[in-house]
């Protein structure tokens, strides 16, 4: 028996615009669907298709044999799951507690830790693919934990993604998220000093990134948000503070194992410049911005 | 009439990897082909499939309706083309001059002058697509200069090339390939810092590639050079002394345009400890030797 065939109680906690999508896949898939939101408007339309409002995280927990969590911040993580009325003390036993929020991978073990003391599981499932993947259902799972877990809650994975990876025990997970966003950081670099040295050169920027854009210059960045960048468009699709905070954890994370990690340090700091300039809400590819003298005060590098 | 059907003298100089591999394909398209390389020897297969051996630039100038090179360093270019014995003094009117070295914009406009003085054309054509491109007629081809002329040299492009485009006036070509490098340049940081952060964090790495290598991280460099870094392999594809050569001319020209481009500016940084190592002909994946304390003394970034 597996989830796929067995209805289960699956409550999720988090329905911004990637936890709404991925809740509607789990309910779609034929669960019995509890949900928590900090805004109890975003649940409407899934209390509509026949999920269950649950008025907290603890109550939530007491009623479900699978919790999943996709929320803001670490201190969101901690908070809902390690608190005196948080999900691990009032999970049923068994269960097992999957927060896909991109965070920590040391509070992702800390959690792990406190579940098994109470006779939990706890994976560490975070996601990338962005809004559209998690519409579609076509998401990256990176998963650290439990294998037996991971197995149990594969079913669940399969509804919201399409390239799912056990990558390690409790943290490895998240691990792999922050290579993941160390790769995109130093790329979103190269995107806008090639198209910010074309634009200075007298190049189109879009002819540039036709000529360049199938061979080794070539990336998701330089090709999906290159023509952005070129056409001005610095609409969100990952938001610059989320971005920040996933880089954050990562230098963290590397101080912590005693890497120095150059590239990334440069990124972070390059959009600190956009958040001081109050560019926090646009979508990663502003970056541009502090190259091209679009800070508001024609402030440059 | 077109060059593609016309039997044109072509003279070619410069018979490395690269060279070697494009002056086939202009011979293969039925031209009379005359070559010039520093190692004779590396023309023995050409001339016995039909090519004829001229003794200096000056001589081959003197023959050819169209000269192209791709010779190792803008100082190189600078001799074949602007020495008193070089191929602007002693090549033929209306022949058109075509330089594929990766080599300064300003260079390019400085060759472009001189042959205008002497009513000859010159285009500035780097190309990107490495050995395998060269060798398969599949090279990107970046062309600055004169339109007439790129159209009347476009079948001999075609030859070499499966991606051509003219990207504007003299220095177009070569600016094209520094942002092509700039983009390069940082990607290549992301990817030896992501693999660099996996490594230090029990991540394998070829399981990390393989999680996030279709998503928003993908990029030729960790799609194509990622899986060498993970096995090991730091044979040159594309040799670190020529990407360095390259950032070094990218960097130049965007200080004389008053751009700041610190992640180029880094990576070059980090290229020179590869350098310095003794490591400049390993190819450009090398880079993660700075990061995994492979310099031989143990040194990290």
């Amino acid at each position: 028996m597996t989830l796929a065939t067995d209805r289960k109680t699956v409550g999720f906690i988090g329905l911004g615009i990637m936890g709404h999508s991925m809740a509607g896949h789990i309910l779609a898939q034929g669960h019995d669907l509890r949900v928590f939101s900090r805004t109890r408007a975003k649940a409407d339309d899934l209390l509509a298709r026949g999920a269950r409002w649950v008025d907290s995280p603890a109550a939530l927990a007491a009623e479900c044999d699978v919790v999943i969590s996709i929320v803001g911040y670490p201190a969101d993580v901690e908070q809902i799951y390690l608190s005196a009325d948080g999900i691990v003390a009032h999970a049923r036993r068994h269960a097992i507690l999957i927060d896909m929020t991109t965070s920590s991978p040391g509070l992702a073990r800390r959690i792990a830790d406190a579940a098994a003391e109470r006779g939990l599981t706890s994976l560490d499932a975070p996601v990338s693919g962005g809004e559209v993947g998690a519409r579609d259902g076509t998401l990256a799972i990176m998963v650290g934990g439990d294998p037996v877990s991971f197995n149990a809650a594969r079913p669940l994975f399969e509804a919201m993604g399409s390239k799912i990876t056990h990558m390690g025990p409790a943290g490895a997970g998240q691990h792999t998220k922050m290579a993941n966003q160390i790769a995109i950081a130093s790329t979103m670099v190269a995107v806008c000093e090639a198209l910010s040295y074309a634009k200075a050169a007298g190049l189109e920027q879009e002819k540039l990134l036709d000529a360049i854009g199938a061979g080794a210059a070539s990336s998701f960045q330089l090709n999906v948000l290159g023509p952005k960048i070129a056409a001005g468009d610095f609409a969100p699709g990952f938001f610059v503070h989320h971005f920040v905070k996933d880089m954050s954890i990562a230098l963290a994370e590397a101080d912590r194992m005693k890497l120095n990690l150059p590239g990334l340090s440069l990124a972070r700091g390059l959009y600190q410049k956009l958040i001081d300039g109050g560019f926090d809400e646009d979508g990663t590819q502003a970056l541009y911005r502090v190259y091209s003298g679009m800070l508001g005060g024609g402030d440059a590098v």
